[in-house]
């Protein structure tokens, strides 16, 4: 028995989200029929997580089992070349048996890209968000300090979201500008259900002067989802990549 | 009598080029229904030039004049209110009744982006193009060098160019990579049909071994198309920025 790590790359938009779902096709759905093809057998495949509908990646990472002896390089070129435009295997490679790519997982890294500008950049819109109002870097960075460590993210998660502990512990959320964009990179152990938009979603209230950096433990406290941000559109939203 | 300058950006992908065309939609066409409605008249602009169906603008220039006494936003946040997602108004300004884009033009910069790697990639599929093999970075910018002066581009047109003359200037041609990306800077004051995309498919010839660096002269000579390299898709091409 083999057990093949994908890395995946896919352009978000046009899916429901990586999980497969009633309501429309997913990233994971179209995977699992464009390797069926190349193995010519079902296959289920396991993911280091979900991401949500119109949220893309740069580095999703997959695994699967297989008997048949095909060359790896099949489940990256040969699979691209069965894969829709919008989805592409960026590394194929063989792990022992008993590697699960959320099990394993030390860490993952989200990348969140705002347009900061009071004009809209069509060659930027399926990849950013655009906010535009000036934001204060600086009150943003202070909040975002609040958000290091291993604390409760009960106020940060979607009311919809099914995990049994809001406990989370993020390592880093670096903030920078670039041009008219300001980029937020936020690493951390596990993330909840639109726990990263919702954080952004919070930041640019600090960004607008609508919440203070010194707010940021009384949200902790509170726990209440009513207190914190919007949760920032998915379309900004992309994971990096996931660390083992 | 008002003369009035738009930068304009846009997604070229769902476009037939910037000029109206009778086989589908233009962005002029889209520009000129959208001004029609902010100005409630009809409208004809200029512009600095045109581009292919498929290729993007980053700030393509336009003009319109008008009588009516409209404030200047009413050009750049209105008119983005009424454009489609895939394109908008970077800004606008009053100029001199005499400014015409194409006519006052010094220098145009064309950007053009190769992806160089055996996997696609699915978040940058519309703004660039894949060439597998390793492409020889050192030969390319040899080849390049001869394309910077005052020459007889005629080996780099378009069958179909329309050109009186295809004498221009090229002021610079860099070549830079950054990741798995191979970026092509192109600055002239002016550009044949397809120029730069035949320019770039011809160093990406020299860049596989395929030519030489020495064979360039030899192509400016013979004035052949037959002899220089392929066009290289449009998605890849962007139109950076026009001097005045």
């Amino acid at each position: 028995m083999r057990n093949i790590k994908l890395t995946i790359e896919y352009d978000g938009t046009n899916y429901v989200g990586w999980q497969c779902q009633p309501n429309g096709v997913s990233v994971q759905q179209v995977m699992e029929e464009a390797l069926a093809k190349i193995l010519k057998e079902p296959v289920r495949i396991n993911s280091s997580g979900r991401t949500d509908s119109g949220v893309h990646a740069r580095g999703m990472v997959a695994s699967f089992r297989t008997e048949k002896l095909i060359p790896l390089k099949a489940f990256s070129v040969g699979l691209n070349s069965v894969l829709p435009p919008d989805i592409a295997v960026r590394e194929a490679a063989e792990m022992p048996l008993d590697f699960h790519p959320r099990i394993d997982a030390l860490e993952k890294l989200y990348r969140y890209s705002i347009l900061n500008s009071p004009l809209r950049s069509p060659l930027n819109r399926s990849m950013s968000w655009q906010v535009r109002g000036k934001l204060d870097l600086d009150a943003m960075r202070k909040a975002a300090s609040h958000f290091v460590g291993e604390k409760d993210f009960a106020a940060f998660r979607a009311a919809r979201c099914s995990a049994k502990t809001s406990i989370r512990r993020i390592d880093s959320l670096e903030i920078y500008s670039k041009n008219d964009f300001i980029i937020f990179d936020v690493r951390g152990n596990g993330f909840l259900r639109h726990m990263v938009r919702i954080i952004v979603g919070t930041l640019v209230e600090v960004g607008r002067g609508a919440m203070t950096p010194d707010e940021m433990p009384v949200l902790f406290e509170d726990c209440s989802r009513d207190k914190s941000g919007v949760t920032a559109p998915p379309q900004g939203l992309c994971l990096i990549e996931v660390f083992y």
